[in-house]
């Protein structure tokens, strides 16, 4: 594939529209698809193509899903308006989102009859380093796929983890990450709200546990948030249900218990309960801060 | 007080040896002891002074003590042979062992009473950062503790945090950095096992998390243990339970619920159950080896 390489984005949310900006900068035609036009149009004003999915399908090299979740995935893929029917042979699918590994597999199984290539590709790095083009991209699939979403990889990724020449390895990977995220986000916000009980601000937890032993990418990350008090959704607390679901869903399966990821998913689903879905995941904080009767910044 | 500042540093484990190298370097007259003899003899060849506490107390300008927790901070201030009493008023005590707030308190309070000022001064970074002078100290105390202690302070720590005018305040953020820490370490272990029942090795794990949302300072310092087998204790699975127990000792006065702080709590007393107490404290991953039916690096 060359600089001519066609590409489809389907899904243009946070991490999706990055993901289309950054092939557009690549050179890539790209075209964009999401259910909200306002995102779509905004594609178009930035050189993005927006011809109907089935009419461009057969000329398309590749399709990026940055869908939610497997449903939506397998709806995108298969679903009555499904891509898959309509790529050409010799096309290959980069599946984005969280989803099971054994989903993942499945999803490569049924696109490979179609003649098409799979790549099990979920990313890390959340929306700014996608719109740079600085995703990680944890991947698995055949060396044909590989070879196929090479140029779009080259656009979107700053580092790809080769993790194995089939598709689930790639999404056992991210469950891994996202065990540790998920926790990472829910005890920074205990950590947090505990200081305060202490006298321990949250501006003075900011300062001083970056430098320390106890500090996370992710309490680095969303820990300002809650300083700020601004919960402007850039991950919603309704990723960690599903993700931390998906984690627990595995973990039965072999057996393996995982105790610290049941805690932090039963804040999640405390915040969920206090209607805060679909506010900044950092939004945690008010499940401790409700329990203990704490006022967080910009609480009134 | 100028370079002929005398310091007493009590403890010399791995935190304290590496205070006592770091005064020297700093030029103070340095006096070390330990119940291990050998501990105290290695300190003397580099330098150091080993006069019986009670024979050089009255000239001492500070005494740093680094033991393990506040039961042993208590006995080598105000034991039977504790130091205190035989001090020169105008002396400062740097406490720097994690202990409850309201014993960094009282502490204070009975210095005061002998004269002798109170740093409360728990300190984050590791054996290596103390050897090189580079701790985190997390501070709080009078105007007058602070002063007296500054030349400690300059020799030991790359970064001092001053959390407030009296005692309290920097065994409460100390407690809330050991919440993070204990939990991070932990559920570092069970996202590792957790990969390990996926597919994902230990190595893997440790080739792609740090550089994804999912890592903590602690996942880098600690993984490679599990990766080499090597659980020469830096510090100990017995760090923990003291620590966390801490923590939770401190939550339920307040009626704060910290859950996921209690399940990382439960790994370590299941560690210590099994014999693990005075291993490193990635050892942790034993337990959920030992559970799940999985063979760690090092493992026969």
């Amino acid at each position: 594939m060359t600089s001519s390489t066609r590409v489809a984005v389907i899904g243009l949310g946070a991490m999706g529209y990055g993901i289309a900006q950054s092939c557009l900068r690549a050179g890539l035609v790209t075209h964009g698809f999401d259910v909200a036009r306002d995102r779509v149009e905004s594609l178009r004003s930035e050189g993005g193509a927006t011809t109907p999915p089935h009419q461009v399908a057969s000329d398309l090299d590749a399709v990026v899903v940055v869908v939610l979740n497997a449903t939506q995935t397998e709806d995108v893929l298969f679903g009555d308006a499904g891509i898959v029917p309509f790529l050409s042979k010799g096309a290959v699918v980069l599946a984005c989102a969280t989803v099971p590994p054994d989903f993942a597999r499945e999803m490569e199984t049924r696109c490979n009859a179609h003649g098409v290539a799979y790549l099990d590709a979920p990313i890390s790095g959340g929306s700014v380093k996608s719109a740079a083009g600085q995703l990680s991209v944890m991947a698995s699939g055949s060396p044909d796929a590989f070879e196929k979403a090479a140029p779009i990889l080259a656009a979107i990724a700053e580092t790809v983890f080769p993790l194995g020449d089939a598709a689930g390895a790639g999404s056992a990977m991210k469950a891994v990450n996202q065990l540790l995220a998920g926790v990472h986000i829910a005890v920074m916000a205990e950590a947090m709200t505990f200081g305060m009980t202490q006298g321990v601000s949250p501006e003075t937890f900011m300062q001083v546990i970056p430098k320390c032993a106890g500090t996370s990418w992710m309490l680095e990350n969303r820990g300002p948030h809650i300083v700020n008090g601004d919960y402007t959704p850039h991950s919603q607390v309704n990723v960690w249900p599903k993700d931390l679901g998906i984690v627990q869903d595995m973990a039965r399966k072999t057996e393996f218990e995982a105790p610290i990821a049941a805690a932090a998913l039963a804040q999640y689903l405390a915040a969920a309960d206090l209607g805060l879905g679909t506010v900044d995941d950092a939004g945690v904080a008010k499940v401790y801060a409700t329990r203990a009767g704490l006022n967080l910044p910009g609480d009134t």
